[in-house]
């Protein structure tokens, strides 16, 4: 199908197809940001990419889908886990990262916008579900290795601990409006690691196995 | 001034204006659960209320204030602390009524769609951070008695112990999409004590100290 307007910018590597990609969700990623959720409209990201309107609508065909795919592309995009070599270490990296996501103006914006549209789109909810999924994934080896080091009991939920220096940031920022700082991050951490030293993370308990 | 259309329903103690808020709020909430906030409307309460629209702008004005006031209403009614004489206990039954809460059709529905509402709204994220004040406010003694018994270091944190245990539950609903089942309440019950004991949430911590 021809396109009716040219794209405007730069080539990049990965050619035309990778940079309408990044050029759109990009602009998905400023409307959720800045005016949230409810205001994200194919014909409008195309005009404010500069691509054609045809070429969104084929490529993604709905709003969910957009941001379906702006959420894949930010979990391939994420840092990679930080090693320090000591569970504490590595989880305290962990509860700081998350914690200037969720306080960056853009991201935590970003995030919120998203997790709100989840609430009530299942769509959305399953994108964001596997978001984490990824994001959790990319940090459970820094349990494994505690485990391995003899830090933590064998049986540990490596998934349940990495959940568990997240949650008290989310509810933070989501729930209770408690002040999301550095010293926030670095009690999450360490409440997960003590959490999990004691046992408090079994991997035969139910909720751990049905998650994984 | 006068009423534009009578009040149905049957006299209740509290006489009629408690009978009104009561009759609005129920609409709100239904609403609320069923639909989401985006389609709370004050006439439309009104009508499903059985009240003169005059009396529901009066009393309210905004949607904002009317599910500020279904907050305050529901922290006023919500159910007191258990005490069962141990930390793990009573925190294992304040976890289990989070879980309870959120996994509630009606309940569940309600607080995610307010708790969706208030990343956008900041009169609805006050009205939200005021209800979880109310509620941690409830269950704080719960810490402080453990803490008379020698079961925390004397300088813990209570609100900071009352907010690990609802965190992990909140963070499943809204940000990871894992199952909120009684496991998982237990496990967060466990977490939050095993964390505690180990002075993972001392009260001299910065976030501690402006959260109070």
């Amino acid at each position: 199908m021809a396109e009716p307007t040219p794209v405007v910018g730069t080539v990049r590597p990965g050619g035309r197809t990778a940079r309408v990609r990044a050029d759109v969700l990009r602009a998905a990623g400023d409307v959720l940001a800045t005016e949230g959720f409810g205001r994200l409209d194919l014909a409008d990201l195309a005009r404010r990419a500069g691509v054609g309107k045809t070429t969104v609508y084929r490529r993604w065909g709905t709003v969910a889908n957009l941001v379906a795919d702006l959420l894949a592309d930010m979990a391939e995009q994420s840092l990679p886990r930080t090693e320090t070599g000591t569970l504490d270490g590595d989880l305290r990296a962990n509860a700081r990262l998350v914690q200037r996501t969720l306080t960056d103006p853009r991201q935590g914006a970003l995030f919120k916008a998203v997790i709100a549209a989840a609430t009530c789109d299942p769509h959305t909810a399953a994108a964001l579900h596997s978001f984490y999924r990824v994001r959790i994934e990319e940090w459970v080896p820094c349990v494994r290795q505690a485990i391995e080091r003899g830090e933590l009991p064998a049986d540990t939920d490596a998934h349940e601990v990495i959940r568990a220096v997240s949650a008290p940031l989310y509810y933070r920022v989501l729930v209770s409006g408690d002040p999301v700082d550095e010293a926030a991050a670095d009690r999450a951490a360490a409440a997960a690691v003590a959490a999990a030293r004691s046992g408090s993370f079994p991997s035969s308990a139910t909720g751990g196995l049905a998650s994984r």
